[in-house]
Order: structure tokens, then C-alpha cells, then sequence
């Protein structure tokens, strides 16, 4: 078995050739691809099936069995986001930036892949063929590291996309999967500062944490979102309920659903027992500060813990702020910097919130839910920042591609 | 005396009224940095040659006292290079990338500051006011890392920004300096991910790599140069000559100077012989490959090690290739990815090279020597990036700024 090392070298070799190669050899390898998936869907299920096995023997929770199964209606699903992504246009290669300089220097940048991706994620296999085709298509080659409880099915994916790439006559090298099940694979591979360019976790906060604060490489921070929504007191009080309630209970066990509800003394009198009311008709817990569990009947009190805490349920903190500067600054001290709305119908108090909240996608009367790379239309999604750096919210697959500086002279030199 | 975090925690609470505050603001804090810094050059000046008299005692090197000394005429410079940050354009608060969904969502982007940086640098204490300078101008609040020999010298120029800072009434936390000498308090401020949003290091290489490989933050890295001048069979050998000359001894001890030279092999009979003779009349001490050995006389050998070294003295080793191909291949495999170039009158060959060179700028028919934020026409340099995520070659202010989603909805929920 090839060491962790001899892999990132290999994708390294592997993604100098890929750089260049035209957007249709590009799409050719991804309608490849789509074709040898479809033809092996049986041999997939098959590893699959043993891998679902191995966990349930090995105890682990309806959840993570439910993540790790991949059925043919999955794996069609999987064809169909190749269909979507080849339809994408390629950034690489587009030139922008034209600067001439007095001294006749032309200098422009060139949109450029990253070079080789390194993505580290837990037990859904499907990653394995969604963050790969990203990759590709922007002409990174990418190392792979799933979880050990989807190796086979994992192992099975790696080599369909293989045959894929030989067939184009592109290296295979451009997609590598670490077979290494053990814990220290992640390390060392988090160490290969020579051979990979960047690293995207993909998976549980403690994963993402021991990466960002272990790795050598530039990482990709896909962090929590302890989301709010705040009601000023100039909301339409029925577009407000609307929005809490959606950004709530829609989908409550991601990232981008709200976990707080900020709301104006002014209208807490009156929005309160209705919001309270429209959620728990959609059985969520409610837990409020002083003054709402003086207004809401029946309400838990918050705990301090409860402000900065993503709870990925239905449960809902809620808490009465004097001013639209209160609920700012509780958004910029106890949120997560993912996704944060206000609902206004005052144009001066919702630009002042774009601004000043220091959130990755801000929002003035809509759903925080939205934050998502297919519906912000970028037509693809390798995950969500909430770094500051290169990439914050959701990256598509210009968050894969860098730029560099192209400069043409006439024999100019500096004097 | 604070802690390192208590600084850290500091410059991020003083950070989000920074990023707040107006263009006119952030310069008229610029101006009164530059006048203040103007009326106290003779503390200064006592400061620095106390600093001077101690490294002197220490027996420190002639260069490092070099680069630690301020006298009046160097302070004159550093409030020269605030005068021209005025004049530049902010960066901060342009919106962009308006996108309509189908749903009636309005997505934009909009530059914001990235919040708090954290330069930690070497001997130069002027890289204190000129880093400040930068990030104030975009809105950053900065902690300061100088190194222990300025000490003296970088208490005084923060004390004089923290009065400017509180003349035009901002937290004088938008600027902090680590008092704290010893090297622990760097492995400290680069843990400090809750408070510091990226570290831009500055200064030797081993200090670039401790920081890159122990960091929990972003770091944005300044990586060595070992810069190819590449001279295909095309090209103007006149041309040639002069630009080979130029980016190997115009300043030999910069990162954008060419190290090595790359010939091809049906112009090297011709071409090597003369500028050979070139760069020895400018005193440049030439190592060879086995085949430029056989045609220029007296030239030492270079070794395996000489091609991925950078050199920064007067230096140069000399290979023949046998295609434009073999070229990039080298310069790909032993390069640093910062600035390559290629003589050629052919156009097809030019596009290429530009094409395929990994590296962070990379030129046709000019000098490496370009690479620079004010040859750029940034305005300004902060640094020169040769990593490829966030900002890849020179940095200027734009590279201090992020981009947050900003979203317009009217009452919009996912469904």
C-alpha cells in the first residue's frame, strides 16, 4: 500500500498535467465518469452493503448508517449533480485585472487551479464523487480521506473514477484515495505542505478544529453556525413570523438554521406570544432571557451557554435587545460569523446590518437557509466558509481556483 | 504588563469599531499618525539609538544594525509612504457580484475589512508604522509582533499611533505591540484564532515556517524565490542579455532577483558564451550544468543542490534544455513559485509559459525584478504571497479585505 506521502506526491505529479487540460477534456472525463458509475452501480451497492455490515456490527448509530448508505436512487443522484456540473462554466483560464503600467509593462491575472485539493470528510461516501467532480472540473487533483467505516465503498468510487481518468488518458494519479484507515493518516496528510495546496474539511467541529489547528497546509474553515434572525421594531410582524418559523424548523439539523431570535422591546409585547405560539405549533423548545419569560408563559430560562451554542434541533433561545446596536453586538459576540438576518421595513437600520455584522452572508427579510451554494446560484457547492480568508460563505467552483499574475514586456527592465 | 492574549483580545473588540468607521476618518487618523510622527522624530531617534547601542554591545551583525537603525531621514520616508496610503483608493465597503435569483433574492458581495491582522516581523521597526498604516487604511486593527532588538524603538512609534489614535477619537486597541521579547509570546499570539483573524509573517524563512507549521490562524506566506529566467530559441538575444543582467544584479538580495538560467539548447552556443561575459563583468559568479561546462570556460560545476537554491548574492547557475517543455518542467519541480520569465519572440511559446509556469507571476520578454506592489501599481505592498489561496503575488490593500454576502430579500423563505 502506498504511504500517505507517496499518494500526495503522486496527485501533486498528477495535477501539473490536469492544470492545462482543455475545458472539454475536462467535461469528457466527467461524462466518464457519470457513465462508468452508472454501469457499476451494482458493484458499488455491493461494497456499500458490506460497509453498512461492518458498521451495524460494529454498533454504530441509525444515523451514521442512514450517512453512510448509498442506494441507486443515491448514486443517481450523484449522476445527475455530474450532469449539473459539467453544464457549469470553467472559471480557469479567464483573464481579468488589465493594468498597463507607464512603463509599458501589461500586467493582467490569470484564473489558475489551486493544484491539488486535499479533502479530509467523515462517513458519507457520496463526498467521494461530489467533492472529486468539483475538483476536477476546475482542474485540481485532489487527495482524498473518508471514513474508515465507508473505506470499501470509498475504495470502489476511487477506482471507478480511475478507469474514468485512464480512459480520457489523463493521470491517474488526479484523484487518490489514503487507504489508511488509522487516525494518523490524517495527520501526516495534513503535514504535506509540499504536495498540497489546500485542505477541506469536511465533517464534525472537533475534526475541523484538529485540522486548522494541526495542519501545515492552508486549511478551509467550514465552521458552526449558531445563526440568528433579529425582528427590529419596525418589522412587518407577519413577514417576521414567517421568516423565524422557515429559518427554524425547515431544516433544522444544518448549519445555516437559526438558533436565536433577537427581538426590539418596542414590539416584543406583541410579537412574542405569537412567535411563541407559531413555534411550538412546530414543536420547538423555547428558552428566553429575563425579560422573555416574563412576556412568554411557560418558557425555560437561558443559560449563559445557550447564547454562543449551535443546537442543530428544534430549540429556539430567544432575547428582548433595547436597539438594532444591542442586537449587533450580541450577533458579533456570541454568533458564529455564518449566517445572521434582520427583518425591517426601515432601508437605514437593514444597510446598517449588512455592514456591521460580521457574518459570512447577512441578510435584510429573508430566511438565513438560503446560505448555500446552489441557492446563492453558484451552481455547485464544495462547502461553506466561515473563514475570512480566500473564501467566506458558500464556495463554488471559483472558491477552487486562485489567481496569478501574467505580464508582458518589450525586453522591459527596472531601473 | 497585558498578556499576549489580553492584547490579541483587545485589538478585536478595538477592530469591529474600526471597520465602521469612514474613509474620511481612517485618514484623517493617517495624517494626524503623520504628523505626530513628525513632531516626536527626536524620540525616535533616542529610542532607536538606545536599540542600536544594545545590539551593538550584543555584537549583532553589521547588516541587522543596518536594518534596525531610524534616523531622520528614514522617519522622512515612513511619512512619505503615509502620504501616498492617503491618496490611494479605500477598498472597503464597494459592493459587487449582484446576482437576481428567481425567487427575488438580490445577492451581492461587499469588500469588507478582514478585522484583525497579526504582522509579526524581524529588525526593521519600520515595517511597524508602514504595516500599521496599511491595515488601518482598510479597516484592520492590528497586533504587532516586532523583533526584540527594536523594542525600544517600536514602543515609542506604537505610543505615538495610540495618541493619534485617540486624537481622532478610535480605540487606541486598533493597534497593539507585543512587549514580550521572548520568542514563547510568538508561538502564544499565533493560537489566539478566537481574537486574531489572519497572521502575515514577515522576515527570515526558518521564522515563516515555524509560524506556517504552529499557527491555528490563517497565515498568508512570504516564501523564498528561486527566480528562472527561461531564453527560448526565438529569442532576441540582445533582449535577452539585458534582462538576464538586470534581474540578477539590479538587487541581488531580493526575492524577485533571477537565481538561475534556464538556455535552450539550439541558441547556447551563441548566447552563453556572451552572457557569460555579461554577468562576469558585473562581478556574478556563474555555475554550470555539464553542457554549459563544455561551452563556457572556467565555470565551476553546479550541483544537484544549487538548482532549488535561493542564493540572494551575486550568483546564477546556467542549464541547457532541449525544449520549451523541459523548461517549465524544471522550473515547476525546483522553483518557489514566485516569478519566472521567458525571453521569446514567439508568441505561441510566450502564451505557454505563461500558461503553464506554477508560480505567482510569472512574465514574458521583462525582469523578475517587476514583482513588487508598487511596480504592480497596488499603491502599496503589505508583502508578496506565494501561497495561492486568498492572495497570490504582491499584496496590496485589496488583499487586506474580505467579501461578505450581502442579501436583499422581501419576506423570502426557503420552501
Amino acid at each position: 500500500m502506498a504511504t500517505v506521502q507517496e499518494k500526495a506526491s503522486s496527485v501533486k505529479r498528477a495535477s501539473r498535467i490536469l492544470a492545462n487540460a482543455s475545458t472539454a477534456k475536462k467535461n469528457a472525463l466527467l461524462k466518464t465518469i457519470a457513465a462508468e458509475l452508472k454501469k457499476e452501480t451494482q458493484e458499488i451497492c455491493k461494497a456499500n452493503a458490506l460497509d453498512l455490515q461492518l458498521a451495524w456490527e460494529a454498533g454504530l448509530s441509525g444515523v451514521t448508517l442512514d450517512r453512510l448508505t448509498l442506494d441507486e436512487n443515491r448514486i443517481a443522484q450523484m449522476i445527475a449533480g455530474i450532469r449539473d456540473v459539467i453544464k457549469l462554466p470553467d472559471p480557469v483560464g479567464e483573464i481579468f485585472g488589465k493594468r498597463r503600467r507607464p512603463n509599458g509593462l501589461v500586467i493582467e491575472k490569470m484564473r489558475v487551479p489551486l493544484g491539488s485539493v486535499g479533502i479530509i470528510y467523515e462517513s458519507r461516501p457520496n463526498v467521494t464523487v461530489d467533492a472529486s467532480v468539483l475538483c476536477l472540473k476546475t482542474g485540481n487533483a485532489v487527495l482524498l480521506r473518508g471514513g474508515s467505516e465507508a473505506i470499501g465503498t470509498n475504495t470502489v468510487l476511487v477506482k471507478i473514477i480511475k478507469s474514468a481518468l485512464n480512459k480520457v488518458c489523463l493521470p491517474d494519479g488526479c484523484v487518490e484515495l489514503i487507504e489508511t484507515t488509522d487516525r494518523s493518516a490524517v495527520t501526516e496528510m495534513i503535514k504535506q505542505d509540499k504536495f498540497i495546496d489546500v485542505i477541506i474539511p469536511r465533517g464534525s467541529q472537533s475534526l475541523i478544529r484538529f485540522i486548522a489547528e494541526n495542519s501545515s497546509i492552508p486549511v478551509i474553515v467550514h465552521g458552526e453556525g449558531n445563526c440568528h434572525i433579529y425582528v427590529d421594531s419596525s418589522a412587518d410582524l407577519e413577514v417576521a413570523e414567517k421568516i423565524v418559523v422557515n429559518a427554524k424548523v425547515q431544516r433544522p439539523s444544518v448549519c445555516n438554521a437559526a438558533e436565536k431570535l433577537l427581538v426590539h422591546e418596542k414590539i416584543a409585547g406583541t410579537f412574542l406570544p405569537r412567535i411563541a405560539q407559531a413555534l411550538r405549533n412546530e414543536h420547538v423548545e423555547l428558552r428566553g432571557d429575563e425579560r422573555t419569560v416574563s412576556i412568554v408563559a411557560d418558557i425555560n430560562p437561558a443559560e449563559d451557554a445557550d447564547w454562543p451554542r449551535e443546537y442543530l434541533d428544534l430549540v429556539m433561545a430567544i432575547k428582548i435587545v433595547g436597539s438594532i446596536d444591542e442586537a449587533i453586538e450580541h450577533i458579533n459576540t456570541y454568533g458564529t460569523h455564518h449566517s445572521d438576518a434582520i427583518v425591517t421595513k426601515n432601508k437605514k437600520n437593514g444597510e446598517k446590518f449588512l455592514r456591521e455584522v460580521d457574518s459570512a452572508a447577512v441578510y435584510v427579510n429573508a430566511s438565513t437557509r438560503f446560505t448555500d451554494g446552489y441557492e446563492f446560484g453558484l451552481g455547485a457547492e464544495i462547502g461553506i466558509s466561515t473563514q475570512k480568508l480566500h473564501a467566506r460563505g458558500p464556495m463554488g467552483l471559483v472558491e477552487l481556483t486562485g489567481a496569478k499574475f501574467i505580464v508582458h514586456g518589450k525586453g522591459t527592465i527596472r531601473v
